[in-house]
């Protein structure tokens, strides 16, 4: 657990994570954002753009690793946060341990595909590394960003 | 199992992984390579390049999905196959999940890190897409090439 203060920091940067699943909202993309935090300062940002940018890969999370590998100059983070407002899925579960990340920061789980608490739990797998986890941090704004985007794609399908 | 005609088309295709390997090792790159191929012809490559790119994303798979959603013009490569030297890491095989590649065909075993038999069979995991894979293609030289520059590597640190 962590402390009240920790979690006021937490909470702030998700809250920037939030920023950039409202960016992917307003792109009609599903809104999930992340960004990287290096003692205490952002060093990278992402937003899901699957649809706009016609990419499997361009989840907020793998965005914000490589805007973080190219502002700092190298691929191991190991210094770094990353915060993100949905339980990552397999493919940015792997790239979190690839990128060697200190510590992963997510808000709202995803039965679906998460693959830290979810669907498998990732981490406690014999890979070369494994980062700190913490969930739930802001979880009902990330989760209710989520219902309002699929709510609101299901009425127009109507 | 494969017939011996599927056997030597792919066969073929892993020679052209292969060569992408070979590409990463004359880059000082952990020699992986791999292509992706719809109706026949090759429509993605991609070798390591983690270190020369400084970006933890830079894996053989993760270029050549990239490559072939560009070419393409869409995220869902369900029509296509990916041929890749090495058995693939959490990270890209979540990426051909999200990518719904429609086959994998995979050389040499990666005990350390492989996701698809090895540390954790993935694609038996409840996620929304499972493709079929064939492994062992071309296993020696696609082994081989790996123990290699491992060897080449511990020579010039002693």
């Amino acid at each position: 657990m962590n402390n009240k203060s920790d979690m006021s920091i937490d909470e702030k940067f998700m809250a920037l994570a939030l920023e950039q699943a409202k960016t992917a909202y307003s792109l009609g993309e599903v809104p999930v954002g992340a960004v990287i935090v290096k003692d205490g300062e952002v060093v990278g940002v992402g937003c899901n753009r699957r649809e706009s940018e016609k990419n499997a890969l361009m989840h907020a999370e793998l965005a914000a690793i490589d805007d973080a590998c190219k502002r700092l100059g190298g691929w191991r983070l190991w210094q770094c946060e990353l915060y993100v407002t949905l339980e990552p899925c397999p493919m940015c579960a792997g790239a979190i341990i690839n990128s060697r990340l200190k510590r992963l920061i997510y808000g709202a789980p995803d039965l679906k595909a998460g693959s830290v608490d979810s669907v498998v739990k990732m981490f406690e797998l014999p890979y070369n590394h494994s980062p700190l986890v913490t969930s739930g941090v802001l979880k009902d704004e990330c989760a209710e960003i989520m219902k309002r985007f699929f709510k609101e794609m299901r009425k127009r399908k109507a």
